[in-house]
């Protein structure tokens, strides 16, 4: 019994096209084990080369959504147009028409996912978006169906490939940010304009419907403190190894009594932990739950291909399940009441400071420390700074658990002083 | 709109009370988060000192498995008894009745599943087994339900707790096999009988199971190559580390042209692959697609919660899917005809010879590997053995990808020179 599926594309860019290309290749394979007959019925694209390039035939290329969404023959549409402007008028549209959309978009999701499922629920249809987060992780269908079973206490996740590729590179060879930006950029690793990637918006839109679905709630992407890679030091790369630490961009989410901790920020980590060894564009998300412990899923997170897998694969579910099961927030109602964010978060701290070579003055620093009840676990001493007139003592201070709060309260305090200031804050995960 | 859902649990052991305490205290967080009410009906095993030690009600206490079969109430039946004695008649007789069955049981699926799922399709219930295979790792999951838009190529696992931290102590520590086994035997990591692990059983069942979801064929376990770690010695692991290799039992499964290859042997891989950094008791299974291209699955492959996860996942999934998916072989008919399993494999090898001091013996060895076409990547003269008498050169050599077939006739005549004896082969994949 074979179930015959038309399906449309809406942008066919470096995901769309992956998509298309995929589609088309593995036409009879998935006939074979998915017993399912896919067939591209239309692409939308702007771009008359981008559809000769792919080989797109004339009889399959539409020139307008309302022709698409007119064709009885597509059940579902595909939406690799990004952002948020088209793309989610157009899967609005489809959603209206009653089409299962499956989308890359994680934009369109972190903001809009609430009324879009509303609007797919009310019509019955399907609204999929694997693709969104991780690439070709299936991080999404492990989450809602394979770690069910598990109150998930904790997330971290290497969300963003053009950060982790600039991060290992910087780790490799200490080189500072804006040279291997700028390779990165060379290599087509990172774009034109970096903002999104580097700044950490991205991870916050991947955090933020990761860890909605971890928690059973809506984790919206204001909620979630944000600090980018672009302040980064070179040298702060190599002190952190030295002890045993990695530098990585980490999207981090917690549960617990006290609330939902989301945040995305430049982490040390300890060198041995699975997530140290996830380098260049590779991506992984590491999850404890009350009941499978540990857990890492680890895969190419961007790329024409990897990202078509997971847009496939939501069209081969889709296809072949009439159940919808993929509204997010079955406990929506409760879960939009009460929910409450812990802002002031518990870390470990990297610290570099200079400090006056005077008699006195790490006295003084660590009474500051004291009196916000932050206690050192690692104090180093690395030698001058190359201020010639008034050469300084560079020290490395790694802290105890202690609070967001603290930690700047006793910056602002050490900044006070004159003796010394802080240079840099790294916060430390174990 | 709450289903609710009865479950009786067939054997209390590790796994089975971990299901039966995963069950019973996340009942609210299922009705929750699942809009499930899933509820332990009824229990059978035959120690009332486990009932005791889990608190299991009198009135749950079943005696004999008509008594469950009989209960009405009872939807899905979890097997976690293990083997192929009652395990195998218990879930007979749960299909034939139509209950849906969730199982943990490695042997009975990779020995029985075809008839089991036809018995499952015929009466129209379930069969699900996500615990059989390395914990609470939903790798099953993630083959039928998220990388199926994929043709696998290749998959290498470590699906055998048991034997990962028999390696890692060895590869740490340079201890011999025989004192990290009686170890591992103490900490309770290995079995008093630990033949079914160290010997690779274990990993071939596993990779059956694993191999035939991913080639969409039975991959029977009798076709696959096995050997165990029972032969291997600390110095071994040594050397490959300062040649930049890792040891790892591995469960390798390929497709390509030539059919399918799947075998499980220790194995060296690059130091710097995800896999040599899984260590201790945790598993993981890392896959190549088409599409995806790699991917890695990581965590505790055993364990009474972890596994539980497993097991509650698919009792969730079997409650809140009425979509019986499961069947692994859509394409059977077809699958069971003409797949070509390779027997002569191609990898690289490590071999370590002892050879006689003697002039002309290296040349006559090297004559030997190039006479079977056999080129070497690198050759290591690693100082002299211990026998006093009679002092030999201790050479390590790594070749290059070859066959299994070649390598055998190639040791075979070195063995035959009595110039020197091959005294270890460990494959090496890349």
């Amino acid at each position: 019994m074979v179930k015959k599926v038309g399906v449309a594309i809406l942008g066919l860019g470096v995901v769309g096209g992956g998509t298309y290309k995929t589609l088309v290749e593995h036409h009879d394979f998935y006939l074979k084990t998915q017993k399912v007959d896919i067939t591209v019925q239309l692409v939308l694209d702007l771009s008359k080369e981008r559809m000769d390039e792919l080989g797109v035939p004339q009889e399959c290329r539409a020139t307008s959504i309302e022709e698409v969404l007119a064709n009885p023959q597509v059940d579902i549409v595909v939406e690799t147009i990004g952002g948020i402007g088209a793309a989610k008028n157009f899967v609005q549209a489809a959603l209206r028409e009653g089409k299962t959309v499956v989308t890359s978009n994680k934009e369109l999701i972190c903001k809009y996912s609430h009324e879009l499922e509303d609007m797919a629920k009310r019509k019955g249809c399907g609204l999929y978006y694997e693709a969104s987060c991780v690439g070709g992780v299936p991080i999404i269908r492990t989450l809602l169906d394979g770690l069910q079973a598990n109150r998930i206490e904790k997330m971290m996740g290497i969300v963003n490939g053009t950060t982790n590729y600039i991060l290992t590179k910087m780790s490799n060879g200490g080189a500072n940010y804006e040279e291997t930006l700028k390779e990165a950029q060379r290599l087509g690793f990172a774009e034109f304009d970096p903002t999104n990637d580097v700044e950490g918006f991205d991870s916050t839109y991947k955090l933020s419907i990761l860890s909605s679905m971890a928690f059973h709630t809506k984790v919206p992407y204001m909620n979630i403190f944000r600090e980018g890679i672009t302040g980064l030091s070179g040298e702060d790369i190599a002190y952190g190894k030295e002890m045993g630490y990695t530098l990585k961009l980490l999207a981090i989410g917690k549960q617990s009594e006290k609330g939902i901790e989301a945040r995305v920020h430049p982490t040390f980590i300890p060198s041995s932990h699975p997530l140290a060894g996830v380098n260049d564009s590779f991506n992984a998300v590491y999850l404890t739950g009350d009941t499978v412990e540990d857990i890492m899923l680890y895969g190419r997170g961007a790329g024409a291909l990897p990202t078509a897998s997971a847009v496939v694969s939501d069209v081969i579910h889709a296809a072949t399940h009439s159940d919808i099961k993929y509204s997010t927030f079955k406990n929506k109602e409760t879960a939009e009441r009460g929910v409450k964010f812990v802002a002031d978060f518990s870390s470990a701290y990297y610290l570099r400071l200079s400090v006056e070579d005077r008699a006195g003055a790490l006295a003084k620093i660590s009474g500051i420390f004291a009196k916000y009840g932050i206690s050192l676990v690692e104090v180093v001493q690395k030698g001058k700074t190359n201020d010639k007139e008034e050469p300084k003592v560079l020290l490395i201070i790694i802290t105890h658990q202690t609070t967001e709060r603290a930690v700047n309260h006793a910056v602002a305090k050490i900044n006070e002083t004159e003796l010394a200031t802080v240079d840099a804050l790294i916060r430390v995960e174990k």
